[in-house]
């Protein structure tokens, strides 16, 4: 039988606050449990909530043009006023719905801006490098833990043309993003054709799948998968430049 | 430890052909390995080949148009001829891409007719009906097996915003292809909104990472998802509304 893959879900991490260090926390969580070849797949909110990207609702003004549409279509105007600030563009703007593109390049709803699993009066907000981010963290594990632990932080997208989110990397360290598939053979000896696989976003889907949205698991380890290492830039490769998208 | 996931590549399945009866083939590979709770992830292709999906090229006779186009961007006239016809509706044609949208809904280069994994002058196209595909196989295991093994149908699609292809769902049996969080409450208690999860996608983009591309590993088991039964209409429902589409 040929190796399986096994998707762990991580526990024990405590609720993160803002300057909390994520290393430190995690650390404990992973030793004993990580293993060298493991990949290790984060949930965005606990780096952003470390990050101090969690933004108080009671200390944003909202301009007028995001009053009256937040009272058009029912949604918080101090939420909506920082959907903007986190936006670049907006691509779409309409019924209730926004979509945008980040700082990061990311198309999204709301900029990424989300107020699930942010406590009280607050909205939790991408974290300003994620690639960055992953990088500190896999350094700082590399010692204790005696190996490369590659880091991907996920967060979880809308489509074009698919109904259902599914989790996406937002940053990545240590591991190429892709598997390039290009120049080897099929079992034919017909060269494979438009096949970089984007194995980082389908290892955030993956770990997904034992994350859940609410069972306060933040990060799952991916065993068995083959990555290739890489150093930078990370996730920020994953973003297809806008000339070349045929897909939208 | 919250309970993990286990991905299993599903081997020995030998080089299928048109007619062949893939689930009294693929019964001896799956006996013995699968358990009840299990849900198998399965490639197209062995699904297209067993149904005769494949296109001899030498029959083809392409129009003009499919020979002005292939000459211009060095293609084969009789594949472009196969893709016009496999296609719905062509979204962009042009730098030697053609995007589609299939009969059955779905977005993607060529619509869907790949040349990899398919013997000498031949292409591989979609199911005529996923969906049912994969009931019947569902179906023709239920018994034999002694449980019910949801199938999923799946194949590698590129993607809008995004560099690299990942597997999706296109034919889906036995289980709801949606996880709803709609309705329950983060650990705020805060509720979960624009959370309906893709998980038959993320199962697909998660078998990838144990099929690969070029390991003649056609299918594999996923163990440890709480799959929900559902029965009809399976990934059709996965297709959204072109106006509901904020996504492109």
């Amino acid at each position: 039988m040929a190796p399986g893959l096994s998707l762990l879900p991580v526990t024990g991490v405590p609720e993160i606050r803002p300057g909390d260090p994520l290393d430190q926390i995690m650390l404990p969580c992973l030793q004993g449990l990580a293993q060298a070849g493991d990949v290790l797949v984060l949930t965005h909110k606990v780096v952003s909530k470390a990050e101090g990207r969690v933004i108080d609702l009671t200390q944003i003004t909202p301009s007028a043009w995001a009053h009256q549409w937040a009272s058009r279509w029912g949604k918080d105007p101090r939420q909506i006023e920082v959907v903007l600030q986190e936006s670049a563009a907006i691509l779409r703007m309409e019924h209730g719905i926004i979509i945008a593109r980040t700082r990061h390049g990311l198309v999204c709803a709301n900029a990424g801006v989300d107020r699930s699993n942010s406590p009280g009066e607050t909205v939790c907000c991408l974290p300003e490098d994620p690639d960055a981010s992953a990088r500190r963290l896999s350094q700082s594990w590399s010692q204790p833990l005696g190996f490369t632990l590659p880091v991907l932080i996920s967060d979880s997208f809308g489509r074009a043309w698919r109904i259902g989110i599914v989790n996406v990397a937002i940053g990545v360290a240590a591991m190429d993003p892709f598997t390039d598939y290009r120049g080897q053979d099929d079992p034919h000896g017909y060269p494979l054709e438009a096949s970089i696989m984007g194995s980082a976003d389908a290892l955030c889907s993956a770990a997904e799948l034992v994350m859940g949205k609410t069972a306060g698991v933040p990060a799952a380890l991916v065993r068995g998968f083959a990555w290739q290492a890489a150093d930078k830039p990370g996730a920020r490769q994953m973003i297809r430049p806008l000339e070349h998208d045929f897909f939208r």
